[in-house]
């Protein structure tokens, strides 16, 4: 016999397209949605073939949408002179959740990798320049991640936007709130004091 | 703003459903299908509809099928003697594998477990005993897991094949082989040591 019968194999072989998904895991997945009600899989297919379908670029972000611009970019109450650039829409549910930011966002979709074979055709960097070139930014705020590939995205980008003369920022470094010094690494450290600020 | 789009957060509650895939996994794997081609995503929603709708229970022993009958009933080289009573059909899997039991299955689709409200009814226990009470059934294998809930129903099923005549056993309790003794349980150790076989 064919170890696994071919429809549960196949399903799994589909969950372990998800990033860090391994053989066993998907396959206990697919056992699970046996247990679901034909209509559960049926709701579930759709909602699959709908995140495809149904989600889309803003326009002007670059942020995932359901429209042609997300509803950061269609709000009346944001500050439309402040870009965050951050390389993926998750991190834009991040700052979101903070509820402090009201700047408008602009997603990459990336960040620089020449080990990955990732330049700046490759990530929505194009599209960011032409938001700037429009004229209305006064401030660029770089929020790429804190990795080699994000720092260096971040410094790509502030050297290529320095010639318009708006105000770029990138994100501090630092101990994360409630954080131990003791648990934080050497790097971390020397710009959480580089970054120091006065306290009287 | 709505923290997710609506076609995401459908999704990532979609995934949630499975066991083991909390709201942040989820949500993570809803993400990677963003980045699946239409094509992919359809194929995966297809593959969810065939689980559900290709995938039968075997008339003869429940385990999963793509027909009415499964590979192992239907094969002409198996013992017909012999029923190997397991909870899951991924014990049959397991089984399978070791490439060393010859004989058939009896798939119970669940153990007795009265905290969880699953009685005698609600497993396939009816169906065994219609095989046995058939008449061709010389041994039964009581394979179901070493849990409480898989010993109470190897218990329950012995107690109910005994007037038949046919012989009843159960798979061995004892150390795993590559298992360290010190890291063996005390209740796994006594078995082990109950269930000594002869070397000379």
């Amino acid at each position: 016999m064919a170890e696994y019968i071919e429809p549960l194999q196949r399903l799994a072989d589909m969950f372990r397209r998800l990033d860090g998904i391994g053989a066993k895991t998907a396959l206990r997945l697919a056992f699970c949605v046996l247990n679901f009600s034909e209509e559960e899989a049926r709701e579930f297919a759709d909602a699959l073939i709908a995140a495809k379908t149904d989600i889309c670029l803003c326009e002007k972000c670059q942020n995932i949408s359901t429209g042609p611009l997300c509803s950061v970019c269609l709000s009346e109450e944001r500050d439309e002179s402040v870009i965050c650039v951050v390389e993926d829409p998750r991190a834009v549910i991040a700052i979101e959740k903070m509820h402090g930011y009201r700047g408008l966002y602009h997603v990459l979709h990336g960040a620089l990798s020449p080990m990955r074979h990732i330049g700046p055709d490759q990530i929505k960097i194009k599209e960011l320049m032409a938001r700037i070139e429009d004229g209305n930014v006064g401030e660029v705020i770089l929020a790429t991640n804190s990795t080699v590939e994000g720092e260096a995205t971040a410094m790509y980008l502030a050297r290529l936007i320095a010639p318009y003369g708006v105000k770029i920022s990138r994100i501090a470094n630092g101990v994360p709130v409630g954080g131990d010094l003791e648990y934080t690494d050497e790097i971390t450290l020397k710009r959480a004091l580089d970054g120091r600020y006065d306290m009287n």
